[in-house]
C-alpha cells in the first residue's frame, strides 16, 4: 500500500509565524501524499473580543452559537487556511483548502443536546474519501481547518485533533496511514514543566495508570483518546511531537501502541 | 466541445439570504460543467467598521492594506465561500471553495504603483487549469471567491467581475464557454432607474456611443470592459442580468456581442 500521512498542527505552531514557517519547511519536503489539519489559534478568540461575542468555553470545548461559528469561519477557513495554503504553494507544495463541507468530505451531525448545548458543534459521523483520493492522486495536498458540515447547508465546528483522526482511519483502508500530531512540545510530558520528560511510547499498558496518575489530563485526554481510536482502527502509525518529527525520525517524541 | 458555464453573482445577491438561496437553487440546476465566482457583499465593510479598520476606496476600487487583506480573506474565503459551499452540497451540488492560491489556479502580480497605491491589490497574470479541469471532468463545481496569490505566499485581492472573465478566457479553448454576471438589476439600463430599460445587445457598435452618454459609467464600465475583454477572447457567450437568466433563455437581460 501507498503511504499516506496526516499532519495536525496547534494553535501555538500557528500563532507564532517562525514555528509555522518552520514547520511548512518540512511538511512541503514529505514527498509521500499527504494531508495536513490545523486548529485555530487565538485568532478567534482575538477576533471575537475586538467584535464583543463572549467565547464560552465548556470542559475545554467551545460552545458555538451562530456569531461564533461565524467567526471561526473567517479565522479558520478564511484567514488561517488560505495563508497556510498560499505558503505551501510558494514552497511548491500544491495544496488546497477544505472545510468538511468542501467536496462533502466531513459530514458530522450537530451535537445533541444532553446536559450541555455547545450549539453548532459536529460529530463527525462520515468521511467520504473518493475526491480526496482524486486529487491525493494527482500530487495535490488537502489542507482542513476545522470545520464540517451536516450536508443541509450547515456548518459545524469540530475538533481538529478528531478530523485529523478520522481522515486518517478512513483512509487506513486503502493506504498505510500515519497520524502526526505536532505541537510545540516534544511529546506527552511526563512533567509537563519539564520538556525533556518525554513519555516515549504509550501503549494500552502503561496508559490507564497514567490516566489514574493524572500525568495525561486537560487537553492531552482527547489528544489520546482519539490516538488510541486511530490505532485501533488500522492507522499504522501515531506519533505526538513538534514537527521535527515529521523529516526526522530519530527525533524524541511519543509513539502510541496498541 | 463541452459546455462550461462560469458565473459571477455580486454584493447584492450574498447579502440577501433569500435572492442568495433563490440564485442557488437555479444554480444547482444546471446540468453542465460550471464555476461559480462571488463577490463580498456588504460584511467586509461591515467587518472592517466592527474592529476599527477604515476602508478606503479610489475610482470604485478598495484600497487593500495588510489589515484590509485579513479581513477580505476572512470574509471572502472564509465566511461567504463556506456558506455557499454548504448550501450547495444541500442542493446536491458537489462544490469546493477555492481562491487562486489554492490549486495554484490564479497567479497575480501586486498591482505597481504608479500614481495611486491599490496595497494589496492582485492583476492576474496567470490562470491554471489543470486541476480545475480534473474537477470539472469529476463534475465537482469550483467555487471562486474574488482573492488571487502571487506564487510567493502573497493573497491578493482581485476584482470578482475580472476573475469570472480571466476564467471564461482560460477555459475557452477547451470549453465552450459562457459567462454570465449576475446581480440584482435585468441588465444594463438605459435609465438606472427604471428596471424595463433593459439594453438587450451591446456590441462594439453601439458600446461607444453608450460610454459618450454616460449611460455606461461607474461600476458598470470596468463590468463591461471585462465583458469585451472575454468576447474578444473566445469566450462565446456574455450575459448580464438576474440569476433568472440561467435557467429561462427568454428574460429580459443584456448580451454583449462583438
Amino acid at each position: 500500500m501507498e503511504e499516506l500521512k496526516i499532519v495536525k498542527i496547534g494553535g501555538h505552531i500557528i500563532n507564532d509565524e517562525d514555528a509555522l514557517n518552520t514547520f511548512l519547511d518540512d511538511f512541503s519536503q514529505l514527498d509521500t501524499p499527504k494531508i495536513l489539519v490545523h486548529g485555530g489559534g487565538k485568532s478567534a478568540s482575538n477576533l471575537a473580543k475586538q467584535v464583543n461575542i463572549e467565547v464560552q468555553m465548556i470542559n475545554g470545548r467551545r460552545v458555538t452559537n451562530a456569531e461564533t461559528l461565524d467567526i471561526i469561519t473567517m479565522v479558520y477557513a478564511g484567514k488561517i487556511n488560505k495563508k497556510i495554503v498560499a505558503k505551501l504553494q510558494a514552497r511548491n507544495t500544491n495544496a488546497i483548502g477544505f472545510s468538511g463541507a468542501d467536496g462533502n468530505s466531513i459530514v458530522a451531525v450537530k451535537r445533541p443536546v444532553k446536559t450541555i448545548d455547545y450549539g453548532f458543534a459536529g460529530d463527525i459521523q462520515k468521511v467520504n474519501t473518493k475526491n480526496l483520493k482524486l486529487l491525493l492522486n494527482h500530487r495535490i495536498t488537502p489542507i482542513f481547518c476545522a470545520i464540517t458540515h451536516d450536508e443541509n447547508g450547515q456548518l459545524l465546528n469540530t475538533n481538529a485533533d478528531t478530523i485529523a483522526s478520522e481522515l486518517a482511519i478512513a483512509f487506513a483502508k486503502e493506504y498505510a496511514t500515519e497520524l502526526y500530531y505536532c505541537f510545540e512540545k516534544n511529546g506527552v510530558l511526563e512533567d509537563v514543566n519539564n520538556d525533556d520528560s518525554v513519555i516515549e511510547t504509550i501503549d494500552t499498558k502503561n496508559y490507564q495508570p497514567l490516566l489514574k496518575d493524572n500525568i495525561i489530563a486537560d487537553g492531552m485526554l482527547p489528544k489520546l483518546t482519539n490516538c488510541f481510536h486511530a490505532i485501533n482502527h488500522d492507522v499504522e502509525k501515531v506519533h505526538i511531537g513538534t514537527s521535527a518529527i515529521l523529516l526526522h525520525k530519530n527525533t524524541t517524541h511519543t509513539t502510541i501502541q496498541k
